[in-house]
């Protein structure tokens, strides 16, 4: 049994939280707004007012919070001795599993190391469906050591673990990379759509064939919203997509890679958000593709 | 049993055409070089010396060519009397499954219907291992009755037909569109491995991660021919790929259909021609990516 | 004083035809429609039925036409004995001036050398105002003597020729070239209004400061179009517009030369073709991009 | 006789400051590196060791730095008490001549205001050379009562000021948003010099015709560049280049616009960068097209 502190209970965070305390392990819960931290009373969590209450007893502490902002804000705190950087026990280590920049990641692990802290970077793919399941995938990166330390935690919220290294900024190269081939292929799909649906062929037979040849969960399962342009609600919103487009596009940049196929799906997520977009599930990049087009529905339009 | 003509023996054509016999039907084969039509001697297939003559007393004529340029030279030929369209009988069928041009094939149903003949278009997902095993999906469209027709011979060919309408062409567009989901695939797969390998993560590695993602038998081996940097022998060539990619730039413009990642892949293909990649796999896109990203081992570089 | 044979009378054709008569030359001339030849018989020209009438007694006959089927109408023509190729006398020389692909010049050039007749390719720069004051520049290209026979005639249209060699076809593609830089400064132009305009900026002003840094009287003129929004009368249709950046893509690839920007500015105006606007001035390339950016005023929008 | 300091002896910073000094004004400089402040000594400028020192008793205090973070540097300062802030008078002004990003001009901005002091943003647009002849463009933003005050100076550097209102991070966009503008020249200049050459046509002649169509110096300045290959020594280097179009993608990015070319460019800026160009000029952009087309010459090129 571990002692684990979690900041964050959000889509994904509840979820993953409540497999923890299901696994046997004690978890104390700090969220922002407390009524949503409630939830997981009856699963046996403490729930407390601060970060630094949440990271002051544990082992591992977990963030899964939205942006680098957010993460920023509980790590450092903005009032004095309510962050986690400030009450973390000498030997503990902080689990980063929120979608963050490389170099947000780098700049943690530094920081806990000048406190003699320990830090792992372990983001996840899956959405809030394979949170509850216990199935996501998580890319660990961090000393060995205290990546061992963490596997029962880990195993008690996903289906396994890529460990990918020493250097904890890698796991996050990692995750951006893998988002940008699931936006590739939204971006391929919206164009292949509208070239066939403007050519008079039905959309749902062409994903037919698609899932024939790909076999792939993640085009049948995206293509089905883009087939009926179901963009609501968001399963994730277009907006935070392109947050993390431009994480790719920062990654890439930071070692002079040259990435013009996600300045491509930017570029239409930025239009996305000029037209309304911003709230729809990111699958609506194909809804731009459509306008461009002009064989848009124009249906569930951003207000 | 059905009697069918068949025109083309290449990587393709030979095992399709050999199915064919293998499923019980008569076949009378044509191709320009003959030494490889007597391959399928053996196993009882009727040799000729011109696309007429292949056609002279078929009840479906098969073409599998290279391009369109092959296809108008057997369909029109160039000397009199030697073309499939002269000796075509009325009620017969022409089936294309080579991947042309929506033009091309629009002019084809044009012609034999002039004549009195059928035709239907009926183009091929699959590598030569796929025809060999007979696990082709063959996407026809033409009038049903003739459709039903050729069941029994795409029945030896494949695993299954999709049926997307009367139109011909629309088996055309469905076509070069889902040969440019497996390049947009390749150029995002190339982008993403140079971003992690950059960054310093291994790249079979992180292959392994988005085999997990997407479990895709597709991403897969596309993805080990990448992560290996593995393009000789060619699969499918460059250059083909090439020809591929413009066929649907061109359907799309035909329609007024904006495609930017097409195009965007289109002009890395014609810079791997620049390079001297033209004969290599067409997953040697993520070469030119790769050269971009100053990453490029050289290796297997074209002659 | 030489006898020239005039085939096309458009917009270009008709002021370039006008001052080669107001130079002293003899002038016989063809159009499609007959009556808008009409308006040059007052200036002395000789009105005919067909291309062949307008090229027999010809030393120079000059083609300016809108695109490579209207040129290949003219040259081999329909119906017998009407095509310039046919009545064009040995030692006469065709001067293409139209804007046509770099393989049609090619084909022409060969054509023409077989029948002993001569080719010059010498398209022009230059929208109708330029044309009517002969200001055009001309680009030509072909045998030293023929350029040196026609400079009589280029002089009475233009206001200088740069001679690009003895190939033919480099007169059409630097025209290719040159076109696809005015199309780039339209693009460029409509992002960064966009960018300025969504930031408070006045456009107007804005296109102030880029004259005092380019001084060129081409941003000026586009610019002002593009502030005002005033896309109609087109000068320069957006559809020819389209046309004319194909023929470069096709140029470029021919030669294994990737020109993503062209792409970009392809898949704008096919998406402007998409949206109604073929028939405005191709400068509503930048409407394209304001509609992206969400800011489109959407007045004067195609019907 | 206004008593000016000057932050930022650079390429820039240095003939701007002679020219304050040339017009009769009094001038107290700083530079990091004091041996350069020191040239300016004998045109009667007072150095000094710090940033603070400069603006102690300065009504007007230009900054003309490199990029963001020496902006920040020399405004909030690293140790006490030597920052522009904490030294500047009430009533003075900080004038930013440095292209720096929207976000820290809007930063500065605030900043000075709750400081009881003023801020005028105004970048420049030109060369060394220009600023050597006081040939300078000056964009300028704020209250018009503070511009109105810094008029004589600006007179001092420039040609001419464009204000573009009240909001000083206004003119950073304007700056921005020109430079983008130079960069999509150089881009469209490297596509189509690659696309001519490969056609056989000779660049020198090819820039001749564009400069007889734009007539722009701009064009005929770099093209020359571009043509001869003259990368070194760098007037503007690449990577300066990149972080210039990085500040308009930003921008662009803030209000929702896209701006598809920016980011077109910004992958080939990132791949000169891959490549080993980043010291070159930044019109070496020309170089990373001609290497895609296969024709770089590789001579000058980065070590």
């Amino acid at each position: 049994m571990i002692n684990v502190g979690f900041i964050g209970l959000g889509n994904m965070g509840l979820p993953m939280a409540r497999n923890i305390l299901r696994a046997g392990h004690k978890l104390t819960a700090y969220n922002r707004t407390r009524s949503r931290a409630e939830e997981l009373v009856k699963d046996g969590a403490n729930i407390v007012e601060s970060p630094s209450d949440a990271a002051a007893n544990a082992e591992i502490v977990i963030s899964m919070l939205a942006d680098d902002n957010a993460v920023k804000g509980v790590v450092w705190a903005d009032r004095s001795n309510t962050g986690l950087l400030g009450s973390l026990a000498g030997n503990a280590v902080h689990v980063s599993m929120s979608t963050i920049s490389i170099a947000l990641s780098q700049q943690m692990s530094e920081a806990h190391k000048a406190k003699g802290q320990h830090y792992v970077s372990a983001p996840v793919f899956g959405r809030p469906e394979a949170a509850a399941a216990a199935k996501l995938w998580i890319v660990a990166a961090g000393e060995a050591e205290q990546v061992d330390r963490c596997q029962p935690v880990f195993d008690a919220m996903g289906q396994g673990v890529f460990r990918v290294g020493g250097e904890p900024s890698r796991a996050n190269v990692v995750k951006v990379a893998g988002n940008f081939l699931i936006a590739a292929m939204l971006e391929a799909m919206g164009e292949s759509f509208a070239l066939v649906k403007k050519a008079g062929v039905d959309v749902t037979q062409f994903l037919e064939i698609i899932n024939s040849l790909f076999r792939s969960p993640v085009y049948q399962s995206y293509g089905s919203l883009i087939a009926t342009e179901k963009y609501t609600p968001a399963g994730f919103k277009l907006e935070l997509g392109l947050k993390d487009v431009r994480l790719a596009l920062e990654a890439a940049e930071a070692t002079a890679t040259p990435v013009p196929l996600a300045s491509l799906i930017r570029d239409h997520l930025v239009s996305g958000i000029a037209r309304g977009y911003g709230d729809l599930d990111w699958s609506a990049l194909a809804r731009v593709v459509a306008d461009d087009a002009g064989i848009s529905t124009g249906e569930e339009r951003g207000v």
